[in-house]
């Protein structure tokens, strides 16, 4: 909150002298912020004025700037930079890790993209390249090149020296020990080398065969790994286990951060590149095909209403309860659909424990059919004086919540079968599925009963 | 991957030893596994064999038992210890840090935690009842007390040699420096330690106010903290900057988890405290409630429905199109619903900028409502060949997106004024919400437009 406030503060600081032109005290104040507190500052300030402070800082301190827009995220940053020449843009490039390079070029428009890694220097823009020659959301895309390593001859000593010479490596906290051919074979912890004598060899010290996630591994995978190790930073290794790079803590947070909100968004039907202050352009657009999808089986759901017309017309009782047994159908199907794709996120269920996670919705979904069922059957009864609506509606629900439980399980399992993301269901498909079961039993029983017992309302 | 399988075939192993009672080979095996391995690997063992196997190991090496359900998380940790004597509790309890420990006790039964507490060694269990006391989901509550700190008076070469008879603390990358009534007043990292010649004093290499917890810090705001900074670790202090704390990134990371899931269960009305494998009673129990408000709304919806009957009864398509408006509306709050939601978790919505969210919703809301009612008029249209239906379908969708994107960003930072949890409202709320105003809006227009149109289905 503390820090909040005080951000507040810098914020209105800098409206006030981006307002009277005061460049010099500006590029004070914003110098003495941290990269974290600028990208707040940046992504409060309207358009022009972020874009001015922007420049300002990036010809200032332009290593600053960028780690700003880092923080920021790559969409939001690329966007920043996309208004400048490719010369800049390659020259503030070189400013920031390469890990970070990379994700923000990724996002700039295609041709400027390819022209700021011509004009980079040969090194550096290599090793941006071949970052973005990884897949999106795997280790090596993700991984910074740039791993602290110590060959596995050397000493305690010799580790020392070398660590003292190294400038602008990433979480040296973990020293990884190498042959001579790179293959990642041992980790030390930087605390464990003030522990022994200066000439002991890395190899007697070592941790061998360290945790380590393989360049294809999926994000989220290594983000499982270093979570339930509680690691600092994991090396990723090429075939062969060749080191080639470091994932640190704070990228997993970011990582775990994003897929959290990725299920979150995906299960409301929102793309994961969605935010809050997307334009509304933008996000009109981005939410407009659940909702002609759910559009499309919302008129599967009325057709199927359709089917009963003749029975609602002469038993209009039924188009008031109806919306009940669809609507208890799509809660209770989102709530199993909700632990059930958390449940895979988080690894706590498995292929191995499935059948068990089947049964157990199954069971829930029924309990909580037939006790909201009787219930619901009471209140009708009360309100319309009308046992056979009541007894449909609780036969109804119990059908529908059956439905739903089997429904909200199966799904996910079988779209992480097909090899999709579990969370793509969203509660758009299982609510139409809930809905036309929850109609589609509902009106059929009540067409039975007027059928065969010659009841009508 | 490889990760699983492997553990897989040590589950494999751990059954087929249990079965024909190997206890010697069984321990053998177990003592070989990673914490983490062992946690999993609880996870999946019967009830029965899960507790043989974690009475043997705690026989055994007490402690790595300990680690090992400390990792499967303080609710099923303790269960599994709750069978035992308070005495074996306590001996085991004093195996890990006293954050672990204390959260571990406190999901035992009130009388065998209280027994617990009065058996542990005097300072150690003073030292979890302090933790106890602090509310729960603070820093506070989630802190290690064991932090190692050094006088602002020392060296460097005395740093180091402190630092080399120092066992069992936590975290020792960041070292953090006090003075002599124990206000923090620096932090300096090991790697600077090993930069500077021995007799350099660490005031002059420290870094001087580091970023602090305070002790009644919300856990979801520590969390904020440490990912915004990147921090490996955060002090904690008490009211005058007394340190008395650590938190370190693998708590902060099990702390964003669960607030995660946290607000996706909530917004899927689903007890924050449900896991895959809850059993299934006990989650029968844990969703009735919400389904119960939601059996309510539904009557509410209903009730609004049945204020129509003669509408209804005189036009019956109507009956057909009315999930439509109200289902639209529904998903299009849950997109809000969930965008808003995640920007409040994520810090990126603030006060200062809700207005711009609340309009940007509402656009989005109505453009949407405009270009689905257009293709929703014209679809229908082709089906009955009854424009009436289709513009009132149009008519209809366009005022229920516009609140549902009201709707949708006001609940939840209502809640938050309020000091509630913005994923409080969950979608069965809101969905009410879109119902009513669907059916209401959709339900009247058509009486006005029979009343003064004299028009009928």
């Amino acid at each position: 909150m503390a820090q909040q406030r005080r951000i507040d503060l810098v914020l209105d600081s800098v409206k006030r002298l981006l307002r009277i032109g005061a460049t010099a005290n500006l590029l004070n104040l914003l110098q003495k912020q941290h990269p974290a507190d600028l990208a707040q500052i940046f992504s409060e300030l309207p358009d022009k004025e972020r874009d001015t402070a922007f420049s300002l800082l990036a010809e200032r301190n332009g290593r600053l700037a960028m780690e700003a827009i880092s923080e920021l995220g790559p969409e939001a940053g690329a966007a920043l930079l996309a208004t400048r020449s490719a010369d800049e843009i390659a020259r503030l490039a070189q400013e920031i890790p390469s890990d970070d390079a990379a994700a923000l070029i990724d996002y700039l428009p295609e041709e400027l993209s390819a022209a700021v890694l011509d004009l980079m220097r040969p090194k550096e823009s290599g090793v941006v390249e071949n970052l973005l020659e990884y897949d999106e959301q795997t280790a090596g895309r993700i991984m910074n090149p740039n791993v602290f390593a110590l060959a596995e001859d050397m000493t305690v000593g010799e580790a020392i020296t070398a660590l003292q010479s190294s400038r602008d490596v990433e979480m040296v906290f973990y020293l990884y020990i190498v042959d001579a051919r790179r293959h990642l074979v041992g980790v030390i912890s930087l605390r464990r080398l003030l522990l022994v004598s200066p000439e002991t060899p890395l190899k007697r010290i070592m941790t061998p065969d360290p945790i380590s996630a393989r360049v294809d591994m999926d994000q989220e995978e290594v983000a499982r790994l270093v979570a339930s190790y509680n690691l600092l930073a994991i090396p990723v290794v090429e075939e062969g286990n060749k080191l080639v790079g470091i994932i640190t803590v704070d990228d997993v947070i970011d990582v775990i951060k994003d897929e959290a909100t990725e299920d979150m968004f995906r299960l409301a039907g929102v793309s994961s590149d969605e935010h809050v202050f997307t334009p509304a352009r933008q996000s009109l657009r981005m939410r407009m095909p659940w909702l002609v999808v759910n559009l499309a089986t919302a008129f599967l759901a009325a057709a199927v209403v359709g089917l009963f017309q003749n029975t609602i017309s002469a038993w209009v009782a039924l188009a008031v309860f109806m919306p009940i047994v669809a609507g208890m159908g799509g809660n209770a199907a989102t709530q199993t659909l909700a632990v059930i794709v958390r449940g895979i996120a988080l690894g706590e269920l498995t292929w191995s424990n499935s059948r068990k996670a089947l049964m157990k919705e199954i069971l829930v979904g029924t309990g909580n059919g037939l006790a909201t069922g009787i219930i619901a059957a009471l209140v009708s009864w009360l309100m319309y004086r009308d046992p056979t609506v009541g007894a449909l509606l609780a036969i109804a629900m119990v059908i529908n919540l059956f439905v739903a439980g089997m429904a909200g399980t199966l799904i996910p399992l079988g779209l992480k079968a097909l090899k999709f993301d579990p969370a793509l269901v969203s509660t758009v498909f299982i609510t139409t599925f809930t809905d036309v079961c929850g109609f589609a039993s509902f009106l059929g029983l009540a067409t039975l009963v007027t059928r065969y017992f010659h009841r009508a309302g």
